[in-house]
């Protein structure tokens, strides 16, 4: 079998980013997680970790991260059935998942918060455009992840959880400002745009639809869901905002959609690694629940 | 001079991460955007951008991006002594920013969304955490940043801007169930913690404090300031957010200090490159008045 106090030594790197931070987790000497990782990269024969602040996981050592989750999984069931069981260490399982900061803003946070109040995990969330999560998932980096990606990843099952529904709304003075003779092609092309991050595609999405071309956008980028409702209702900028984080805005009139009833849909699923796991599942039940009560039902 | 042509054309490829977005973003073929790139990296001596999902600027890259951005600030300045001037291209400069997400979800949106409102600029907000975020300014990524270091970037200005204020809390059942017999070192190895990311350390520093040591914290990581807040509601763990953030929880008793009068304040600083530019005048003006009203005021 594989040295699991290796791959015990090698997680933890990856997860504090050093391997100071890793011996103190896990109340050992720098020196014996150095040769324990080093041990277990000549078996390997090739690098588990890029050496820098931080650490990091290559490929390979991402894969071995992602298998000492799946057996610490395994081990909380045994534990569940064998009450006199009692193996050394944390009695919470680490589970990684990854999501868009969109669905983390709004439906996905009381959900797993509600989830993990209950259950013996830790949850380590990472946050990615959801057209990158799945990447997460397929490098073995999560366990689970919220995705635009319809396409299952090798060995994880593969739920619809339905559309998160954007709109494109701008504050009523910078639509009075850029917008005055109406939304097209060559307004959009001057009046600054708003985009969470370089990989966000959403706002070049909602204009093609509308005008048909492609039209470049001058854009700002803020990384960050409330913020960027922040920034239009400032006026900096006009963006395509989840409608739930902007309903009151736009109730109250401080922000105004641009086009009347052309929303944007785009339909989430939840992927995560096929395992026997209650964790998994109860995690599985909690978002299933919640992305029912805040997402657009799957079509 | 340097070939300003072939500096623009490689700042697009990092901005956009690709060559095929840096061509539609300069109305240009892929492969003159290539040749570009290439005879900069022969003239240099060096590989300037990584070619990758996204392509990523070296060391180097990053410098002479950042030099573009320098030019780009001088010549708006130009700009505006001699309005019959009219340089082709982009009538907005782009000014790269990096703050820490707990600034950008409290104080630094308002200000810069207002300020961006009404100054021809698109701003590029990076995140990071504040004790990294003055390695952007360093590495050429940024012209400005909001950041815990007290040292100056060489080349850059530096202004204190005031602390900001966490509070320790978490749920009234969670400090019941975790917190009954008092917070100390043997409650808190025990009681879930929060953390922003691997390199937040706020929940580690305010222990030490407490307890005059160290102690391990179990913790989940949840990279949301807003989702930081609702899963601390939800019971899910206790952590260090930002008082304002929190305030109207304490009022109602959706969330209690763990412990009353201990709070932790993190001294910001504002940093920008030195540069003649009433643009960057302009938007440390609304960073130095935001901080003000947002910030505890520096000692």
């Amino acid at each position: 079998m594989l040295d699991y106090a290796s791959l015990a030594a090698l997680a933890a790197v990856v997860r504090e980013g050093s391997f100071e931070r890793a011996a103190r987790a896990l109340h050992v000497t720098p020196s014996a997680i150095s040769q324990r990782v080093r041990l277990l990269e000549e078996r390997v024969g090739c690098a588990l970790v890029v050496r820098g602040q931080p650490c990091q996981a290559t490929d390979t050592g991402r894969r071995l991260c992602q298998h000492v989750d799946r057996v610490r999984l395994l081990e909380h069931e045994l534990q569940a059935g064998l009450p006199t069981l009692d193996p050394a260490g944390e009695a919470r399982v680490r589970l990684p998942v990854a999501v868009n900061a969109d669905s983390l803003a709004t439906w996905f946070a009381p959900a797993v918060a509600a989830f993990a109040a209950s259950a013996p995990v830790l949850l380590d969330v990472a946050v990615d455009d959801e057209g990158h999560t799945a990447e997460w998932l397929r490098g073995g980096a999560v366990l689970a992840a919220v995705t635009a990606s319809a396409r299952a990843v090798a060995g994880c099952n593969h739920r619809p959880l339905g559309a998160m529904r954007y709109l494109a709304a701008a504050s009523p003075a910078f639509v009075h400002q850029h917008f005055a003779d109406g939304v097209d092609a060559a307004s959009l092309a001057r009046a600054p745009s708003l985009v969470f991050s370089p990989k966000d595609e959403l706002q070049t999405r909602w204009v093609r639809r509308l005008c048909g071309q492609h039209v470049e956008l001058p854009r700002h980028t803020l990384p960050s869901s409330q913020a960027f409702v922040v920034a239009a209702a400032a006026g900096m900028g006009w963006g395509l905002h989840p409608e739930s984080l902007i309903a009151e805005h736009l109730r109250q009139g401080t922000l105004v959609a641009l086009v009347p009833n052309l929303p944007l849909d785009v339909p989430l699923y939840w992927q995560h690694a096929r395992a026997t796991s209650a964790l998994l599942d109860g995690l599985t039940h909690a978002v299933l629940a919640a992305a029912r009560a805040g997402l657009v039902p799957p079509a």
